[in-house]
């Protein structure tokens, strides 16, 4: 019999279907189309992307030339501009505005083929400091809202480069997935009078079924409600609601089950395609008691169809108790 | 200067991303792996699937044996199982069901190689008589909240089987998006008193540069907020909330202007990949003046990845006025 689980902070249901049940060797690696020989994200190529924001390199280095271990571009095909005031309008019975905004690429190293599952863990931990050090920087700015950091890894993620990179975007507006978030935490916490992810946390500590990685001061699960086959979620143990006022050394702690998990899963699936989101409060609210930032893993081995798109309602062939299972002994 | 608009029904936003702008001819074909030789919904292998529920058939055929025109069976591989009482539970601070419902499949055709963009008017029309028939069925069932009918095209859409058909899911609930959708349509009733839909339809009327198809009952445009290149939606002019219980003529024209579209669309960009949903009232809400049933067809063209995911904003390259001046032209 299948099983619905809800998931406790949006509401949406997930099935799990046992009927269908797939085990990591069901899913076939991706079918990769190199994209081509050139590649504008390679050291010696700075000249190719528009000028780097930040870096971090070598001594006596010079700015968009090689000996860097990490830059910050902006994206050379942006979705948003930076430039101009935000304007909104109406149009008949439609709400417009121009779209003002940021959005930058992080190179995450100046090897083609390293990724955060093969970087040294300083790597790692640097691309959550150029992460922290942009949120701070684009939160300056009045006209933006929200800033979210994602990346796309793979084909069939959506990534258009091969080469390993994150991407931040900053909006004019809370978008409504992360205001859909944020309200049911705060519905939550006007309840319980606890924080949600606190509860999940304490839950699966308690469960461990679920566990799949865990340091002194995070843990890597797979969530009650997955709603793709070894979705995971890692979450700091303390209540920190933001990802950039997170105390210093917690960095090196993030990057190091970040670390883990990516390998654990490039090991289970074959190196699956993924999107990571960084979940982190919007700079408007108040809201450090109800929420709590975490990295969601989503790797990209089903398909999203019409069903998914119309309900918001997932069908997920492995159970995140088995998932947890393989990413557990995978290392 | 990329334009951000909002769908005035979910309050979602997306970008209309001018500088990346794609014209159809920029969107390569699907690259198509067939599915192998054997096909379980051609005719002559009705007992390859569970018994039918309904056919529509030739006088003095038997079930499951040839001689139909349109089947409908229980998927074989359900994401939901129709037998049993609905049991709600706990699970520590989570909630979850035993999955009740029904998964059905709608064979549109014996022929393996027609689709709704190539069938006779009539057997278009028929398809849709086996919604209505089948909803109305369902819907009798006071465990199941909610029938959605929908339709994967194509490989890059989640279609496992390449033979023309139609799903259609019973829940025990209402899902997410739907009481969204419906939430949505309420506020803005609750507002200006009148039905966002119907504001639509006079809106795209008068401005007449969305426009794709119209016969006198119906209108299809290209929605102000399009989330993806080519995405369509088909409105009835009239005010009627639910699919299933709208006047009998009215399907025959539902189906002339559902191939129309799906041919400009097939003409347009190479047959492509698309999903599309019903968007039908719930049973249980009596929004007979704020809801309207409607047709959302989304060509799968660009890949949804982690911006998307995280915010609910979505990036289109191709503005909904253009991509209805080419499918106008196209036929």
């Amino acid at each position: 019999m299948p099983e619905l689980r809800k998931d406790p902070i949006h509401g949406r249901w997930v099935i799990i279907s046992t009927e269908r049940s797939r085990r990591p060797s069901d899913f076939p690696p991706e079918t990769r189309k190199p994209l081509g020989g050139f590649c504008p994200l390679c050291e010696g190529n700075e000249d190719r992307t528009p000028p780097e924001i930040i870096a971090f390199r070598n001594n006596g280095t010079l700015p968009n030339t090689p000996g860097w271990s990490l830059r910050v571009v902006p994206n050379k095909f942006p979705a948003l501009r930076i430039e101009g005031e935000l304007e909104r309008e109406g149009e008949g019975i439609y709400d417009k505005m121009n779209g003002i905004g940021a959005h930058e690429v992080v190179v995450e190293t100046p090897f083609h083929y390293e990724t955060l599952a093969t970087l040294p863990l300083k790597a790692v931990e640097d691309v959550l400091w150029a992460y922290r050090e942009r949120i701070i920087d684009l939160r300056r700015d009045p006209r933006l809202r929200y800033v979210m950091v994602f990346k796309n890894h793979g084909l069939a993620a959506g990534a258009s480069l091969e080469h390993s990179h994150s991407q931040i975007i900053a909006l004019p507006i809370v978008p409504i997935r992360v205001r859909e978030e944020i309200e049911g935490a705060k519905n939550y916490f006007n309840y319980k009078d606890r924080c949600v992810f606190c509860d999940i946390l304490r839950q699966e500590i308690q469960t461990k079924s679920r566990i799949i990685a865990e340091n002194e001061s995070f843990l890597a699960i797979a969530p009650f409600a997955s709603r793709f086959p070894f979705e995971t979620w890692i979450l700091p143990k303390g209540h920190y609601p933001c990802f950039e006022t997170m105390p210093p050394p917690l960095y090196q702690k993030a990057a190091e089950i970040l670390s883990d998990t990516l390998q654990r899963l490039k090991n289970v699936v074959n190196d699956p395609p993924y999107n990571y989101i960084i979940h982190t409060s919007s700079s408007q609210e108040n809201d450090k008691e109800y929420y709590h930032w975490h990295f969601e893993i989503m790797p990209k081995l089903t398909k999203v169809a019409g069903f998914e798109w119309g309900t918001g309602f997932y069908i997920n062939p492995t159970p995140p108790e088995e998932a947890a299972e393989y990413m557990r002994e995978a290392k």
